[in-house]
């Protein structure tokens, strides 16, 4: 059993159309399977309707956003739930900080798909808006994206199934 | 025991200095004397920094502000948490959605402290600034309460002692 009782965040940063939210209810429903009865998924769109909504895509609302939303993981980690957070959180120092508020255990996972795979995936059709010229600012295209130096996991999604991403996150958990 | 071990939210409104913060504190060390662990006090100030900052005090920002402290709430409160909320929350249909968020337990307390007992304590000085003319929209004032039709409890501060008031929240919760 992993010692995930007393709660935990797994943070889930990549670029848009990686496979984070995917990944994150696999996670949740392993964590389910594995008879965890308090966990969360907290997804980067949905927080932005209840948390963070008119904050924008500058640099400084990105990092209020992933600040914001790290809080709420922190406060549910600690509490006891294992929180899945699926946040494209670009900015290195951004994701440093939300592991500081972390006062327990808290997982870095690199959801590490190349943005040319994500762009062809395109989920939300942003790739293809800022092709057309209709968006600008999209992470790892023509924003910035920093990867993770150490994190506790780093997943490509494009070279494996989903089922074998989970176990890999699984084992990193142990 | 009282049945909140699936998590509940106890929402504290009333007038600023009205005494909701402090009766939080002291519900929160009654929960935990009772055996309970997972209890998280959320201060309406404090999640100004951390989740609503950037927000005014407008009737709009007032009602953002509230909604979401009850969104991250619900979320602590479906996960067995006995969330303790401090919030001025000052209009109803707010607080109503608030409650509608919630799958499980809610409890609306009343902090019905008189404006003017408030003003005599008045812990941050708003309504001195307010006398002054250095503030407008102090809720109770100048700005709107809205009472709670049909709260679960009505605490009147100024008659009784923070352990009469302890104890009728807690009544009210069996």
């Amino acid at each position: 059993m992993r010692d995930l009782s007393g709660g935990a965040t797994i943070w889930l940063t990549g670029l848009p159309s990686a496979g984070k939210t995917t990944l994150a209810h696999a996670l949740a429903k392993r964590l389910a399977d594995a008879g965890y009865d308090r966990i969360e998924v907290l997804d980067g769109d949905v927080a932005r309707e209840h948390l963070t909504k008119g904050l924008g895509f500058s640099r400084e609302d990105r990092s209020e956003n992933v600040r914001r939303i790290g809080w709420v993981a922190s406060l549910l980690a600690r509490n006891g739930v294992v929180v899945l957070a699926s946040v494209i959180s670009p900015y290195r120092d951004d994701r440093d900080a939300v592991r500081q508020m972390h006062e327990g255990r808290f997982v870095e996972v690199h959801v590490a798909t190349p943005v040319e795979v994500c762009a062809t995936r395109d989920v939300k059709g942003l790739y293809a808006k800022q092709r057309a010229g209709e968006i600008t600012g999209l992470t790892g295209v023509d924003d910035p994206y920093e990867p993770p130096l150490h994190p506790e996991a780093v997943v490509h999604t494009h070279e494996q199934s989903i089922d074998e991403s989970v176990e890999q996150v699984w084992r990193a958990l142990s």
